[in-house]
Order: C-alpha cells, then sequence, then structure tokens
C-alpha cells in the first residue's frame, strides 16, 4: 500500500509497537530555543547563573526535549495524519549540551470508539530517564 | 529586595497569583521549530498536504504553544530558580500562522514540605483555550 | 524486524520501490540557506533586483530544493545507514516563496557487487518537474 | 565598467578562468542545515548513533557542501545575472565538525550559441577531495 506522505491508520495500531528518535543537543540549539519560545530562563542561557545554580551549568530547556517525543507521535508512530490529544510529561533529570536525547514510543491500548491511541512516552540520555510520560492521540482509519 | 536575577522565592507564593506571556506565532516561528525538534510532519511544513487534510491550513506545532507556558513559568511565575516537575497538556485546537498565543498560569497550592507548586496553565487565542494544563514546580526557599 | 534507527538494507531494495518527501519554501527558508551557505545571490536575497531579472520576483536556491532528495534518500529510501556516492542534478524551472516542493525518488537498479543502488529523483511544483536527476547511493547489507 | 550587482558577462568568459569560495563547517550550520532542510539522518545529527557508524563521528550534508559550490558560482564566477542549468556532485569522503570546505571552480568551456559555461568544480578539505562535479550554467550576454 502506497501511503504516500501518511502514516500508519488506526486500524493497524496495537499494544506494544514503538518506535525512537534521537538527537544530540547543541548549545546552538538551546539559544534558537530560547530565541523561538522567549524562554531566557539563565539556567539555559546564562552560563555564569547556571555554573552557580543546582545544576552546575546550563541545561537545555525541558520543552526541546519533550519536542522530540512529539516529533517521534508526528513523524513515525502513528506518523502524520494523527491528532495530539494530550501528553504529560514527568521531568526527572536535566539535559546537558552534548547529550544525545532518545525519544521512545510504545503503544499502551486502543479505543476503536474514539480512535484514540494511548502510547506511553520516554526521553532518555545514556539510558537514563529524563522524561516520562504519555501521550493520547487520535488516529485516522483506513480510508 | 534585590532578587537579582532570581524569581519568586517559595515563601513568596500563595493561590490565586497568576502571570501571562503571549507572542504572535509566525510562519518563520513554525519552521524553525520544525528545524529544532525534527517535526516536519506535512501538517506544520506542508501547505499542499495541510491544506487538504481536516485543518485547512498548516497549524503550529502543540509543543511550541506548550513552549510559551514553560517560558511563562521559568521568566515569570515562579521566575528563574525553580526546576520544572510535571506538566500536562490537553491540546484543545489547533494555532494557525498570525495567531497571538496567550499563555496564562495561576498558583493553585502550595506544597511547604516538598517546595512544591502546583499552577493551573492556559494558553489561549482569541479568547478559546488550545491547551489546558497544570504544572508542579520546585521553588527555592528564601535565603 | 526491529530496524531501530536503521533505513532499509541493500537485500530490501528492488527496482520500483519509491518514497517522498514535500515541504513548503518560505522566505524565511531562502534567507536561512543564503546565511548557511554564503549565497547571497540577490536574485534570492534582493527583491528589487530580482524583480527587474528574467525571473521576476526572488527564487529559492536550487540547492535547497535539491537539498529535499537528500533528505528523502537519507530519511526515507534507503533511508539512514546508506553512503551518498553520486547525484546529479538539472534544474528545469525556477522555485518561488510559497511554493511546495514535492521530492520523489524510485530506485531504477541494484547492484549486487558494490551494493550501489541507483535512484531517479525528481522534484516538481504543482505537478511540474523543477529538478530532475539520478542518485546513486551505497547501501549496508543486512547483518 | 560599473556593473552594479551583475557578474561576469558571457563574453568576458573563457576556459581557465577560475575562482574559490571557502567557509568552516560548525556544529551550528550541520544543524541548522538540517533544520532548514529536514534531513535529520543521525548520522548528522545524533553523536551516538554516528560514532558507532563507518564515519567514527557525525558528519555534515553532503548538500551543504555542494550550497557552497552553488555560492562561488552565483556570487563570483560567472556571478549574480548566471542560471544554474546543471551540476554533477560525486562524494568522495565525508565532512566533519571543524573542516574548512575549499570550494573551486574553473571554466572549461564557454558554447556562444546557447551563451552556456561549462565549469568543473570541486570541494576540498585539507587539500583532500570531498566533492567533485561539473556544472553548467546560462549566462547574459553584455547588454
Amino acid at each position: 500500500m502506497d501511503r504516500g506522505l501518511n502514516g500508519y491508520y488506526f486500524e493497524e495500531l496495537e499494544a506494544g509497537m514503538s518506535a525512537s528518535f534521537a538527537k544530540t543537543v547543541t548549545e546552538a540549539d538551546i539559544f534558537a530555543f530560547a530565541g523561538l519560545s522567549g524562554d531566557f530562563n539563565p539556567v539555559h542561557i546564562n552560563e555564569e547563573y547556571a555554573a552557580a545554580s543546582m545544576f552546575k551549568g546550563r541545561i537545555a530547556h525541558g520543552m526541546l526535549s519533550a519536542a522530540f517525543i512529539s516529533t517521534l507521535l508526528g513523524m513515525k508512530l502513528p506518523g502524520p495524519g494523527c491528532v495530539y490529544v494530550s501528553q504529560s510529561l514527568k521531568f526527572k533529570a536535566p539535559v546537558r549540551i552534548g547529550d544525545t536525547v532518545n525519544a521512545e514510543a510504545e503503544v499502551l491500548s486502543v479505543n476503536p470508539e474514539k480512535k484514540f491511541v494511548t502510547m506511553k512516552t520516554l526521553c532518555k540520555v545514556a539510558g537514563k530517564a529524563v522524561i516520562e510520560g504519555e501521550a493520547v492521540l487520535m488516529v485516522p482509519s483506513r480510508p
């Protein structure tokens, strides 16, 4: 089946399916994210302040790592066509410049009435959880 | 008191305090966010695909609007020094190019034992909710 | 088979397989590309000059559209793990601000000795060819 | 003669003329190029993946170096006013963060009937070829 630019259809999804996306976080990413969001919290963009903080150095915006979850869901599983219903995020540890954030998602359950899929979402750095959470998405049926 | 670059201390926070931040979302913002996150979902960056979708045109990444919540919390209330513990996000409606996203946050409760503050978070466009949710932050005590 | 972050293996590729990627080209993209490449040719970044030129307005850098071919090959087919050997590009028509560039690639032949795959590559705007060409990639064997 | 913003006219070009352009490739360039093109192939943006690959670390997008050829042709020789007809690219070796890419172009032949000029194009890092190829451009006549 040629699905063109579309992702999975609701009928193709089942518990246990999983996918991943990963990106190394650079200093330039953090500054660009500050510029886009307006989040110039000094712990992100002021090395002097950050070095004196409990984090001992600049950390990435939590929402930048959270964005990788959105990338994974919207690009791979379920992929284009799905609609984001909700996302929960528990920030467990900071992400630093140079860390490679591995975003993972796994289908937990599907709700055929609402065409909703519930997914476990996880971001890890070097095998350690940095963000835990769950996402719910509405996925279109096969045409 | 000169608090320098720091925000509110835990002891200064109480239920009902609120703050807001707003930004107009441009086409360039959406493309830059795609570029940072890797989220090239066609509903965001392909006008032909998006025009044929249920959204009838390109929409902003939900996590871009969510980032404005993080900006508000980290910059204004509670402000620099706080640590993001968790955030829930319910995506209620899409944000389009040219929309001004108004992020609002209000203190719901404080937990002196953990130094946690729970906040209601809301993003609106033209008075209509686009993201609802709650945030929990750990806030440092007055030195 | 869980291929993790990897794309197709050489043994999975055969003539006729195809994939596509599309992105709308914005004014911001063109200026960012100029900034990255140093290509400040006035036909790209000077509206007065471009309006007086044979193109009657600014056009995108050909290499920006060519980059979408690379995106398609490196991300989807054959996907991560492949090595770019060569690419030919025939620029057939200009791309303008607001155009959606549809990049398409189709496997023409495979060379099992060299693990090379030859692909037809095409960029179209509104159904009309803007770049034609061929790519050769080396693709890793199934482990 | 004041040629304003224009480059060489066709009648001024002859075999053997040459020019060069060079830029150091930074980590930020690679991430920005990924962001513009959508090419988040992990060999470019995931240091963990890239370190485990045959390249032993992240490499720049081939099309980023190819863009420097376009910069050279469109900015210097023949310069503004020329129209890109075709470009061939043979990728000979990877470009890494911190490498300075030297793009060179030399006129091979001119075709007065079509006003076409054929050029040898070459990108080198530390004296070693990373991209070889040929370009054809249409160049306007002296007014």
